[in-house]
């Protein structure tokens, strides 16, 4: 493992991906190393599912609408918030667990999150690339069933891993006073805030999308495009709905 | 920046700190470093608030009931997922919103988590010291108060930041067994499960802590002391009251 020093600052999402093995050993220790990140109260509430088989892989893409990301991914790691563990060791040792609720969820899906950064990180910090497929929420139903996952676990983030094929461009980012903020929450005004937007605006890539796209402006993009109201309220609909079945509400 | 080759097996979470200032410089490039973290869609769904305020620092310790890493923290960080910044600017830009509501609250919550944790590697990279307080769920509402948090702003993560002022003893994690699947979620019988959390049960410390508390198994820790049922409903309700409150549900 070799760290540059501005690692941090030059991270970038890789999308493309050799048709090359990462090795079992190289997985596992990834994932080794990754449980040593922060868990509440030391539970480790995740799990993680390694897709490799064709096949099944296959069949995942399609979940995440066959993303290049997905699709080209060497392994696809499904991480879950997973209170199924946890309680069944609980009740095997005559404990009586009380994690069917929402806040356990909650927990269990910091824990996972976190677990899931670590990895990023580890791996790529091991040259490998990485991206989190955001779609994971989308059809959180249909990659539990493919899963096979039982009550009390639920898919939260999924990254696919490969060595990378592109050296990605660089985005945009925010200035740092639009996400930190002193003592409380600074109440921006219309003019400020939109001052805060102003470097993604004009930042290139964004232009172009906008005029490719026929819209008035980049927020446009994303709300009429990207994360449309009708989406978001179905998916919210299909996750609450999971957390019900899944034993969490 | 000097990174051991075996940091990320070795780190440890760091609850008592220094009497030492973390400058301004320091902190703000830590959030700037962790800013590069991966985001959904490149939207940035995190504010983070930093206190050092002496006053406000001791009525937010408080809400994390004065455990040691929060009254010792040179710095608390609430992160928070946010979905106020984004909505105002679409708003500004006579875009359409759509992301008061469940799914929206997910997606920032995967963000702000993403970030803390960005926030924790950075951070034990420069020798600070970290813990996340796992109590801002609890009293997420009042915390939210002392912070002036607006709508669509939700505090997840909390960290205590500080010099490190003990070199804390390696805990236990389960074997990566455990926590890591091939294909499908694997189906461990009851003895597998037990199997499980054997080096767990033995380890040391944990053997001492159930016989301090008289209780029959390490299980029972977790069940009658540590994370009980009755906490778990109560801070479900206030938790998605407080979702509720915040326009998110």
């Amino acid at each position: 493992m070799k760290v540059m020093n501005d690692y941090f600052s030059n991270r970038a999402t890789v999308r493309h991906y050799k048709d090359k093995e990462i090795s079992d050993a190289m997985l596992t220790s990834i994932i080794e190393r990754a449980m040593w990140a922060p868990t509440c109260g030391n539970m480790q509430l995740y799990s993680v599912i390694a897709t490799r088989d064709k096949e099944r892989k296959k069949e995942l893409a399609a979940m995440h609408y066959n993303q290049p990301a997905a699709t080209e991914a060497n392994v696809i790691l499904t991480i879950c918030a997973d209170f199924n563990r946890w309680t069944r060791w609980c009740s095997l040792r005559g404990a009586e667990p009380g994690y069917n609720n929402f806040h356990s969820f909650i927990m269990a899906m910091t824990d996972a999150v976190i677990f899931a950064q670590q990895i990023v990180t580890i791996a790529e910090m091991e040259g490998l690339g990485s991206c989190y497929l955001g779609t994971v929420n989308y059809n959180a139903a249909e990659i539990s069933d493919l899963l096979e996952l039982p009550e009390m676990v639920i898919p939260v983030a999924a990254l696919s891993i490969g060595y990378p094929a592109e050296t990605p461009s660089k985005s945009e980012r925010l200035p740092v006073k639009a996400v930190l903020h002193t003592e409380v929450y600074r109440k921006d005004n219309d003019n400020d805030m939109l001052g805060l937007f102003k470097d993604k605006e004009e930042f290139p890539a964004n232009v172009e999308f906008v005029q490719q796209n026929g819209k008035p402006s980049l927020a446009h993009i994303f709300t009429d495009i990207r994360y449309p109201r009708d989406v978001n309220e179905k998916v919210s609909e299909t996750f609450h709905q999971l957390l019900k079945d899944k034993g969490f509400i």
